[in-house]
């Protein structure tokens, strides 16, 4: 049993895993614009990040078992670690599903999607510092929520755009399940700012 | 600081919440009867209802983080809020996404769901006040999940019916994609009377 | 008010209602494999299995109202609950919806994915009767979410070949829709071990 000073290890894994994500979504928007033939080593490389990743939660999980933490700051550090790997698991399926279902060219928007990405996965990792001194994560907070909002209006647009007469509606299917991805990782990262939010309710 | 007696501020709050749900399900219900190309004022009016939902999740927020409440209580109150704002969202993605795809006429069952959902918001109205004091909550929560499991039978029987040979596959999917969220709405009220029960529990 | 040591008799019904997962894990295996026109007495049977498990869920809710137990544990057994009644739903909804749409021979690989089911049913049964004792839960830990990951990999390979150029839009759609909910249950299984995971922390 070691006595961590107010979860200090633990905010500095996490700072490590929001670096990660700012790693993933970088290589999930080169993905997107890049040839389509040249898709596949990204998706690679981006599966290879979202591993590190994993790797991080479970070394912060084996720190939260050996250490004493109160059973409430405990929950919340798990529930930050998962929200983190969530928004992993997304962007790292909707880099699967490209190569797998062989998409051609993105829809108009999707570049939208990835801008409203690396700016919350940016966000996210400037805000970690900020969890383990009292940090104002006010504006942290807003503007995740503006950009979900942003990806959800973009999303809409490009589902009104791939579903209009005359489309084939298998390639629709597609890619609107590889671009549905890309919502669901903005939704985590709405859901982590939350947990931000709760910690830091409780820090300060 | 201050202090809230049993926290009976944010009952009041969430009983405005839920009231504004009411609000909205009758909003969504007519427009879901409408004239498509009567829709769009509607969807707006829908949406500021949302917007009305969103400050009062807001207030409710800045209280808790100013009040001396458990946190415990604290956890509720916010899930709670949250789930609120969960149905809104669905409510207001739906009434979107029918003007954006320009939705003709819903198919037969849709009417059933609109009722679950009217009856599922003023089940949810009606309960609020029984948080504050020492009430049986036990029919409501029944209740309510009676109406999801309706909701989720016609929604079964609603989608077995758009699958039907010979429909246009494009269509099929644009209406999917809106009825499902009245599904996801009804869901949500489920999980609301979830985090319901919880608090009564602790009340009681 | 009841005072239960350690919560055993909470363990006892978790135990029940995870033996219970086993049967509805063998009959959506049975219903899967059989002639499309010899399902529908298994979906029927699945859904009884899936009544008696919300009656144990409930009987689980109404002990733990009248039971003296810590809140913290009280809302981990509650989750546990909650987790088990996921996976059964999918497993329902998928029998339901099977017979409903008129699926008829399942894509390749969907045997894998009832393979999948089955094994981290049993799983998760084994794991119950440790989680009354400390035990080392690690590797089940682990095994669910290998299993989760072997789901989903399957779960896209079936899409990518149901999406091929050729085939019948409307019929991918709701072949989709019903293997989609196998996914889902896989998913369902990783989120129950993270709770028993939680549980074992506490109790270890």
């Amino acid at each position: 049993m070691r006595f961590t000073p107010r979860g200090t290890r633990f905010f500095d894994l996490l700072a490590d895993a929001a670096k990660n994500l700012v790693a993933a979504t970088a290589l999930l928007r080169e993905l997107v614009a890049a040839d389509p033939a040249e898709r596949e080593p990204l998706a690679k490389r981006l599966h290879e990040v979202e591993h590190q990743g994993d790797e991080l939660t479970h070394t912060i999980m084996v720190e939260l078992n050996s250490s004493f933490v109160t059973p409430f700051d405990r929950e919340d550090i798990q529930a930050l670690a998962a929200k983190i790997d969530d928004v992993l698991d997304f962007m790292d399926t909707a880099a699967d599903l490209a190569v797998l279902y062989r998409i051609g060219t993105f829809p108009p928007g999707t570049d939208v999607l990835m801008r409203v990405l690396c700016r919350a996965a940016e966000l996210t990792a400037s805000s970690m510092p900020g969890l383990a001194k009292v940090g104002d994560l006010e504006p942290f907070w807003i503007e995740i929520n503006e950009l979900e909002n942003e990806a959800d209006r973009v999303y809409r647009r490009i589902l009104a755009h791939l579903f209009e007469p005359g489309g084939d509606a298998l390639e629709v299917l597609k890619t609107k399940e590889v671009v549905e991805q890309f919502e669901l990782a903005a939704d985590a990262f709405e859901h982590l700012a939350d947990v931000v939010q709760t910690i830091a309710v409780k820090e300060s």
